[in-house]
């Protein structure tokens, strides 16, 4: 018991320096998250992936851990030293097994909707992600999950819905189902609307597809015109706010419903919270919130990234690792919802953002 | 298209005159979940199931769509009628097999963590939920599916864990485990546990019960003593600030981690967005939300309840209908925590509250 102590002032310590060092709010709770996640693997990525902290944190919290003995590097490999074993032999290892094989965790199975051959073959030649539009794209299993999802919760049949960025392909899918009554994707990159607007075409689907920056305001018609948007907003405070009002905006009102990705790996549970007191002040509530949802595939140009700069060891990413939740909304009275020009240092001014 | 309107306008008339009649907010988006759920099951029961809506909102328009010609009831039973195929044909039934069959829509799969079989040998000798103390238990495998999830976020090994009301056996099954470094369990009713502290002492496991009526203040000695809290709060506004506050209250700090269900059945969406509030002004934020995870055996005093009276047929409820979500939430900056009487009123005050 006294030793037990003795382990949780070393966590609130490695926290509270952490914290110091990334201006990140961390809690010693996320520093057993990290060690859970290191006595699991070796690999810095699959590290992140175990404990979904920001990438930041992450790194400090491992650099503390080497300096004070508790691990090694060994050829880009974390590897946990008796130390550590010693003094947090409580902590356990993270249980992959304990997520449902089947599903992936989701909850959702993806063979019922039918769509899932057609949609693979079709993603296969889709353009790749490029940095300069922090590209990305979740795996084809993730976006029939996500597609499912919205069947699942009467969100498609009928439905205008507008999807706001959409390198995952999301309006593919939709389309393949044949229940929307509209689906408009908009996207800043212009081989992902060539790619949309071919497939539509020569499939006969009823989907249409627009170059635009997002970070303008939308076009007057817009208000009020969808019963659902899907996208995956920035981050960074402000920006968040910006784009999540834009969508709402969007809506038609009480009753419609949001699709949004969120990551714990660029932002923390702490901006979570202010994050989800933005969507409920916009007049809307969370009805999910699904961890681990949404896998990308890795991505040509992690190597260029800060999250790759800051990593403590150069551990190749060779499978997932980068996850984010699936979150649903629903508005519950009048939105708030401003379509307002988003300025870039709105995006940019955030500690915790790394990948991009 | 005309048509569509049509439908549309009918939805609003039929969401604004079960919202008057309920004084719960309706949304039309609620009366087509409600529809697609009619089109699915003709027993009312498995109607909230699909839907999950108020009860009386799902009475009420039930009612009002029998007034309309849209429907019939035979032999306690709803008949979908011509009508409302052609009005709503775009509603899609709800497709149960969207989710996963495996882990049924929880996302966790309760085999590996190496508890079930004894965990179902002794819940076969659990006290009979009654509606004196507004029990009904969730089933052994939503039990396992719980202690899970908690194993999976890292939330039991050498945590000391109070659980507020278990009916559920929630403790049993943690301390099956022989993870946590303590497990208290307060529940007012004797039997329940009687029950708990004979399978702890039978079975040696590190497992406390006390009678505790949970109205009340708690000791002053579980002020900051926990880091993990697992509980059902009552749903109504007040009581349910009340409740999360001294739950909260018992709670070490940042990093600390609670468990909660919460209904659609017995909550509205709109009232679900007030009680988020309440979570994040409490200083915690929602790091999950897992629709259907908890599943409920039918129980015993079913007809003795509001819920019964105001169903409109009274078909039997022979398969598990009432479910609710489980939220985890987490301390992320100093809580906002009373210990506080939890008045009579407090609790019952709620028109959307029934199953009780």
């Amino acid at each position: 018991m006294e030793n037990h102590k003795d382990s949780q002032k070393e966590l609130e310590q490695i926290a509270k320096n952490t914290e110091k060092k990334t201006k990140i709010k961390v809690s010693p709770k996320d520093v057993e998250d990290i060690i859970s996640a290191v006595k699991t693997t070796g690999n810095f990525w699959q590290i992140v992936n175990f404990s979904q902290k920001p990438i930041p944190v992450i790194a400090e919290t491992i650099r503390l851990l080497k300096k004070y003995g508790y691990i090694d590097f060994e050829n880009e490999n974390i590897k946990v030293l008796e130390k550590l074993e010693k003094k947090f032999d409580y902590i356990p290892k993270f249980i992959n097994e304990l997520i449902c094989p089947e599903c992936q965790g989701r909850g959702i199975n993806i063979k019922a909707i039918g769509i899932y051959e057609e949609f693979f073959e079709i993603q296969k030649n889709r353009p790749k992600p490029i940095q300069q539009y922090d590209q990305g794209n979740i795996t084809p299993d993730s976006t029939i999950a996500r597609v499912s999802m919205m069947r699942l919760r009467g969100d498609i049949a009928k439905k205008r819905i507008i999807v706001l960025g959409d390198d995952d392909l999301v309006g593919i899918a939709l389309a393949l189902t044949k229940l929307p009554e509209e689906i408009l994707v908009l996207d800043i990159d212009k081989r992902l609307i060539d790619f949309t607007n071919e497939v539509a075409q020569s499939r006969g689907l009823k989907l249409k597809a627009e170059v635009f920056d997002l970070r303008n305001p939308l076009p007057k018609e817009f208000n009020r015109n969808f019963d659902v948007f899907v996208t995956d907003p920035p981050e960074a405070k402000k920006a968040f706010q910006t784009f999540l009002q834009k969508s709402i905006w969007c809506l038609k009102g009480v009753g419609s419903v949001g699709y949004i990705g969120m990551t714990l790996i660029d932002s923390s549970l702490h901006k979570w919270s202010e994050l989800q007191k933005i969507i409920l002040n916009s007049g809307a509530v969370i009805t999910d919130i699904i961890r681990d949802f949404n896998k990308y595939e890795n991505w040509d140009y992690h190597q260029n990234t800060l999250a790759w700069k800051i990593a403590p060891v150069k551990s190749p990413a060779n499978t997932i690792w980068y996850v984010s939740a699936m979150v649903r909304i629903q508005i519950v009275r009048k939105p708030v919802a401003k379509n307002t020009l988003m300025k870039n240092k709105d995006i940019y001014i955030d500690t915790e953002s790394t990948t991009t």
